[in-house]
């Protein structure tokens, strides 16, 4: 038998099955549209994963047909969409899912409840806010919403015509204007991992 | 050191995380308003937490209010909250959790898109049919549902006047007027972790 303590096998094994008790978390990225927001998500994603944890990213836009169809983008429709995938984040977190929220989540009241929701839960939730200043998220413009707003065919944007209440006490805040993707998701990394190093 | 294999101590302590990879299923109970459908499901899960595995239950009727406040009975409404119960249930199962959702879903054609869901992400699934005879359960009657729709307060009463499509082909078929609920439980518990014993 090779030299070894018992500990060993057992760390690497829960380790590489990524879900031992107590490792989950969600990490709620708020911020403008192309603020950054899912770019940091999929990059934490995969570094999450490759060092074994269990990852789902829920991107607003990405639930949105599944989960909310028939809701718009009134502050009451969004509420209900930030609310739901809280509650799926919640679900999966507290079954030691690392969960990557990238939702705009404009209103700090419908945030703070998906707080709640974990924090009575006994489920580690992060605030993340993406804090891109509107000028850099126009001139990305992703999804061309910056555009179509100029262009009259949409309005209630967040962030030029529609609200946003930036958190005032996020667990981080990232200016990806300032910061690179691979900074910025090291910082994240240590913020999820310091309590459950892998 | 006490003489032991290294993978003895690996197994227990992957038996009482009871979250080791692969164990995830959903347990999808299908059938008539006070059929037995959650009290199966409750049962079921007390018996699986107990013997270590991460159990999560959507009833049908305690998801709707998150989920789908705006939804109401028509064929649409109730095929659209199945789908995001069984999406939900999809990413919860992936994750390792085995899920027990209790759904009237009285539409195949609904309930099979949720099969699909799961085969496709390799994800291990049930259909269990409680197939309670609508007598039995309009004798029950455990939400009043049958009285309200005898005395004219509602209609499209799954069963009575709203239509229910049995399962062709469920991995299994439980008359709670026949069986006992220890049972079936039983049978359930067998179902699932046959290949995954713990």
């Amino acid at each position: 038998m090779p030299p070894q303590t018992a500990l060993e096998p057992l760390a690497a094994i829960a380790s590489a099955a990524g879900n031992d008790v107590g490792t989950g978390a969600t990490v709620w990225f708020t911020g403008l549209p192309s603020a950054g927001k899912t770019t940091l998500a999929l990059a934490l994603a995969d570094r999450l994963r490759s060092a074994g944890h269990r990852v789902e990213v829920l991107d607003g836009d990405a639930v949105r047909p599944v989960l909310s169809p028939e809701l718009g983008y009134s502050r009451a429709d969004r509420d209900a969409n930030v609310a739901r995938i809280g509650w799926v984040a919640e679900l999966l977190a507290r079954n030691g899912v690392i969960v990557l929220a990238a939702v705009v989540s404009p209103f700090a009241a419908a945030r703070d409840q998906v707080r709640q929701r974990h924090t009575e839960g006994g489920t580690r939730y992060f605030e993340v806010h993406v804090a891109t200043a509107v000028e850099v998220c126009a001139e990305r413009d992703v999804k061309g919403l910056y555009a179509r707003q100029r262009e009259g065919a949409m309005s209630g944007l967040t962030g030029i015509d529609g609200e946003y209440e930036p958190p005032l006490s996020p667990e981080l805040r990232v200016d990806t204007a300032v910061l690179s993707v691979s900074d910025a998701v090291e910082r994240l990394d240590r913020l999820v991992t310091k309590e459950n190093p892998t």
